[in-house]
């Protein structure tokens, strides 16, 4: 694994770790500002807009009910300036599934699109 | 919108064409034979590798209870050789989002990656 893959996993593993830690201005700072940004919330609508996107993990991340994420399994692709993580998550005990993408701007990798939804089962 | 543009929204046609068609053989064709493919159905388990995809997508296109799918509102993101197209798409009255990730092997679109989950509505 190369430095650079390295550093898009651990921009994806930013996602998680600022879910736990409800710390929106590291969620903030891991979103693209000049890519157009996007985000599948289980169960949400599909939310377009870095404004938009923003006011959705501040909602989350402010939410005292929400619980804890674990993820994990990360599978790394990547094409260019642009990787997409596959991840497994679970929340409150539901698997579920990501898809992360990610490009690199002004030098570092950001998120520029997330969705998650429910799978069967984790493995 | 460029003719390369055109081009990805094409292929991610063909995703939902091949599906309602019940064509293997397109669905075969249209998935990348070189770059690693992963799959997302709604409720599955996350699925790796070209063989298993396919697998995934022969049950479900020869299914006889499988509804039709309606796609819809595409929305293309385009990262030199690496596409990602965020769809709605609507299964028996269920409102679903897709995430489509396409790359270009030699010199075609190709999916590399489909995840698609439930959202509240399509819009």
């Amino acid at each position: 694994m190369t430095d650079d893959d390295q550093a898009i996993l651990d921009a994806n593993a930013v996602l998680y770790a600022a879910f736990n830690a409800r710390d929106v201005e590291a969620m903030e700072a891991l979103w693209a500002t000049s890519a157009p940004v996007s985000c599948v919330h289980p169960g949400w609508n599909v939310i377009f807009g870095r404004v938009e996107v923003m006011d959705s993990w501040r909602a989350i991340l402010t939410n005292p009910d929400q619980p804890r994420i674990v993820a994990g399994g990360a599978e790394l692709r990547r094409y260019g300036d642009c990787a997409v993580v596959i991840c497994r998550e679970l929340v409150a005990g539901n698997p579920l599934a990501s898809t992360n993408v990610l490009v690199r701007e002004d030098g570092r990798w950001k998120l520029v699109h997330h969705q998650s939804g429910p799978v069967l089962r984790l493995s």
